[in-house]
């Protein structure tokens, strides 16, 4: 490793995270020396434009990883088991997108904003990002965490569906053409007649006009496993293994951000007030919360922005350790690309300038 | 009054939920003698079918409840307000929907499936009948109660733009037709370009591929006035007034068909099975709940229907007290109309036959 910069390969190059990913290595101060772009052999050959030069994407093979100093993985959890521990065990450090290695022991699940002395720690080589919901959702209340001392949260999601990946895009729009303009939704199974049986759509309802309370695979006892994630990222990444956390993950017609309606139960009592300021200035956090001029955050302000925008802020009236809030994250910038960028960003600072 | 059947008037019979009562009345038992439709003197002299018979809508005036024994009211918060109590000091009954008298403490506030005695005692001669989302939460939350002993609710709303009136579906409905088809979603401030300024919306942003975390008025720190009416009508159907409520209001593009994540805390140590069990033979309730097979509710399935539907059905994993669930209710059905409707009948029941 002889660089002066490390090298960096960007493995997934060709999805749709990994085009954010492109975006963000041409838009952020670049630490990187050479890069190299990364798919399946199918995609392979495909030319892409990354820091402004065009760059011809490689095919995933053993030897693709020997001169590379930190790989990003942007692929399906089944490619990042395989592929992510061969490359680590060339001295690459990994750092990955899916849900492979998160609640593996060995490996840190690293939100630079909250625990960035994490990653430094990495038994397997492997860095892993939080899933995008997690994401958006602890960046605000981790910084809460450390005044108030965090000790339960409730959330309802309202996800958006590039968070089920193209197909779930293709699945809104595809429904949506079918059913705006037309008098459907008042009339039981009209908008379930409308968009077929929904053979070519990873939702299993219309997700047009429709809200879908499932997300990921049965995890058991009625839990699905994105709602479960939840739950044990929250743990890890705040390292507070007794957190009470109660997730209930639904779909809606949102093309991309994902939202959260939250209830955060401390230790100490909260004062909005305080919880503003803490917000207001904490890393990678907006605050925006007026309501009664109309302002807070909804998807279609917050998509392609990079940070998570909390509003709604206010102390329950029940309980005065207890805050509620509503946050929304653009679920392909924090809630993939940009966090797993802001890891390997800080690894490459260890790296020594030669 | 010697009728064989009491008299029922529908103040409001040209409206939204006006159409969805003319059809229940057409539809249930019939337990009315003659039935006046009344609407604002604009909309008087139109000719509606109840009951099979073509009727003439008449002006609401000071006179036209003299022979009217139960007078539905299904009008503005400030049409109830006015023209109720005249009517009531006439001796008519009346059964309103409006948000005018929820909170009298001379008014009960009745779900016949949970506190019907309460709409035998009502001093100002008025019945009336909670907020939409109330209604589809309190049929299953009060069964559970009533075993378990109801302490606390958690509830994050799916509310369906008919609950903002026509200009709430018309708003949706323009704005669907502006993006359905296109490639607007995923970069900031499309969505809210295509639709422009919302000057003809009743949403505080674009409903369209959006969520809207915002319903009612400024109620004051931090929350809007459907939140607090949650929490003041549940507490008062359960006759429970210091029951725990917290609610988070959110519109989602969805025409017809509120939804509902709760969690909700009990005294008692719940059990999932014994809660099936009870949800599954509670009055007004389906249980929808297989998650792994697709059986949990969504609104395309719940409209037009008129129970409250319940699937996700899970003890919470931190808190065995505790049980998170989704729930479906149709707002224009046992939201507004039917509710009304059945109040109303058990009012009928109240008179002799003669």
């Amino acid at each position: 490793m002889t660089h002066s910069r490390p090298s960096l390969a960007v493995v997934g190059a060709t999805g749709v995270i990994g085009g954010v990913m492109l975006q963000i290595l041409s838009q952020h101060a670049d630490v990187w020396g050479d890069v190299k772009l990364i798919s399946s052999p199918r995609s392979a050959g495909r030319k892409l434009v990354v820091r402004g030069a065009e760059t011809e994407v490689l095919a995933l093979d053993e030897d693709v990883f020997d001169d590379v100093d930190v790989a990003l993985f942007l692929v399906p959890d089944e490619v990042s088991a395989r592929w992510g521990p061969l490359a680590a065990s060339k001295g690459t450090v990994v750092v990955d997108d899916s849900a492979a290695f998160r609640m593996d022991d060995d490996v840190p699940l690293v939100v630079p904003e909250i625990n960035p002395h994490a990653a430094r720690l990495r038994p397997r080589g492997i860095v892993a990002s939080p899933h995008c919901t997690t994401l958006s959702l602890i960046v605000a209340v981790g910084a809460l965490h450390a005044e108030f001392g965090l000790r339960e949260l409730i959330v309802s999601s309202y996800q958006a569906v590039s968070g089920a990946g193209r197909e779930g895009v293709a699945a809104l729009r595809g429904e949506l053409s079918l059913v705006a303009g037309t008098e459907l939704g008042t009339h039981p199974g009209d908008v379930r007649r409308a968009v077929g049986d929904g053979a070519a759509s990873p939702f299993a309802a219309p997700v047009a006009l429709n809200v879908v309370p499932w997300a990921g695979t049965d995890a058991g006892d009625g839990w699905s496993s994105e709602e479960i994630a939840i739950r044990e990222e929250c743990r890890k990444i705040l390292d507070l293994p007794s957190l009470r956390v109660t997730a209930t993950c639904v779909y809606v017609p949102v093309v991309a951000t994902h939202s959260m309606s939250v209830h955060a139960r401390f230790e100490n009592e909260v004062a909005v007030d305080r919880a503003h300021e803490i917000l207001a200035t904490a890393p990678g956090v907006v605050l925006f919360d007026n309501p009664g001029t109309g302002d807070f955050p909804t998807p279609s302000d917050v998509v392609g922005t990079d940070p998570t925008w909390v509003g709604r802020v206010r102390q329950s009236m029940d309980d005065p350790r207890a805050l509620d809030m509503f946050i929304c994250g653009d679920n392909l910038r924090k809630g993939a690309a940009l966090n797993v960028a802001q890891i390997a960003e800080s690894v490459a600072a260890e790296f020594p300038r030669t």
